[in-house]
């Protein structure tokens, strides 16, 4: 079997942050740690963390920390059915869509954190890279657009979120005094979230305008709002994350009516354990979506 | 001097994600763009593109596309002394930290890019990175607590942001119903934005209280402020995030009385021409922060 405490030393200098705190952690001395991450590496035949130019593990290491984390995940089943043992705790890396940690994520799950105490390592990915992630057995789940699943792991169908076509009253004015145009949209800046976010392009598709479009890129959920609400472009929002704006007035559809309706899906490994049965069930049951 | 042109590719290529796109908004076919991209990547010796995973530029190609967009920056300031040249259009590539950009960002440079037309590229990074990005001139500016100038780079301080340490009154009972101890805050989840968060820790040191403690990570600004409100955790937020939660007692300090304040500072090339010069002077009056 694998020597547990090497990548236990491995997981808590990444997490620390670093050889001395990860010895504070553990009651170690730091060359201790090396040590143990040194015969970690002669073990593997190569590296597990990189130095430089910030500690982080390698692709090896991630694959490592992962195995951990879902042992730690198999450790918490365990101990509820031995409560002699010590509670041990467990770290569940996920990958999500910024725009589902922005608005509905923690108020689906928080009331099964708070219960189970389970702590999360959120990293928010393209769907895409989410899912690439999952295959490498670098995060344990991934909720993203994309229906289709992972080989080993299940993906269920969470609901989906309505995103509208949205600037401020001025923008609008100024851009789109006679509605949408070819002429209008090589002009007025949009607002993009990053090289892979298509949802302006897919709206403007279905407007019929295809080509490209002056944007800005504002890789932030929270930014984008802000962005938007300063007059500085548009953009697709989700309806959920600016209900204020839209009842005040502040925000309003560049296009009337129209909208995307972008379906979520939650993939995780099969072999997770009770805790990642629970957590789909709460996300399932709570999330407050549109149902799909 | 350079061929404008092949840079012009290059920057087309990553704005649009790919080289059909490319040589749709160029009006060239796609086999031309793939010509000027190889005829630049031959003079330069080394790739300036990576394919896989996704379409990106190498570190060569950006301090290319970083050296574009400081031309068409200066392209900009020509435009206005020379009013028959066609407006050029330009984008320029701003690190920030995600705080900033999830609340006074916007309302601080949005007036000024309205007026401008200017287009931001906005890229969110820790300070270290951030600043390593300018040295290594991949962005043209950088906004973070770091007073250190970079060599050639001015170093501007707009402002100070006020941190409390956050957690919904229930959280409070149930961790801290005899207020902050070593031994609660072993067994109290925090939350903080990433691996090089420090803002929890320079908090607990604050209040006496040095080591390892339990927390998610959640790298979103605006998630960071759900989880709190979820009662998953308690963590440094800014306190112009969350006025609304704080009149409403959703969310209560952990530690009445204490905050952290950072330090803010805006650091750019000297050679920015009048675009940036504007635009630091807009951040400098228009920010709304503490004043340094």
């Amino acid at each position: 079997m694998i020597d547990y405490k090497l990548l236990e030393a491995l997981a808590t200098v990444v997490e620390c942050g670093g050889f001395e705190r990860a010895g504070d952690s553990l009651g170690l001395s730091q060359s201790a740690i090396s040590q143990r991450i040194r015969t970690l590496e002669i073990r593997l035949g190569q590296p597990v963390l990189v130095r430089s130019p910030a500690l982080k593990a390698t692709p090896a290491g991630q694959r490592l920390l992962n195995h951990v984390q879902q042992v730690q995940l198999l450790e918490r089943d365990l101990a509820r059915s031995l409560p002699t043992l010590d509670q041990p705790s467990a770290r569940l890396r996920i990958a999500l869509n910024a725009d589902s940690l922005a608005t509905w994520w923690a108020d689906a799950i928080g009331e099964f954190c708070w219960e189970e105490g389970l702590l999360l390592d959120l990293v928010i990915e393209d769907q895409d890279i989410g899912l690439r992630r999952m295959r490498e057995g670098d995060v344990a789940a991934c909720l993203c657009s994309s229906p289709q699943a992972v080989a080993g792991a299940r993906c269920v169908p969470i609901g989906s979120m309505t995103y509208l076509p949205l600037a401020t009253p001025r923008y609008v004015a100024r851009f789109f005094p006679d509605g949408l145009s070819e002429q209008a949209l090589q002009e007025a800046p949009a607002i993009v979230f990053g090289p892979n976010d298509q949802l302006q392009h897919r709206f403007l598709a279905q407007c019929g305008f295809l080509g490209t479009f002056p944007h800005h890129l504002c890789p932030s959920s929270e930014g984008f709002v802000k962005l938007a609400t300063a007059g500085m472009g548009y953009g697709m929002i989700p309806e959920i994350q600016v209900k204020t704006q839209l009842k005040a007035g502040t925000l309003t559809s560049i296009a009337p009516g129209k909208h995307l309706e972008v379906q979520l899906y939650w993939h995780f490994w099969r072999h997770g354990g009770g805790a990642m049965e629970r957590l789909t069930r709460a996300l399932v049951s709570g999330n407050g979506l549109v149902p799909s």
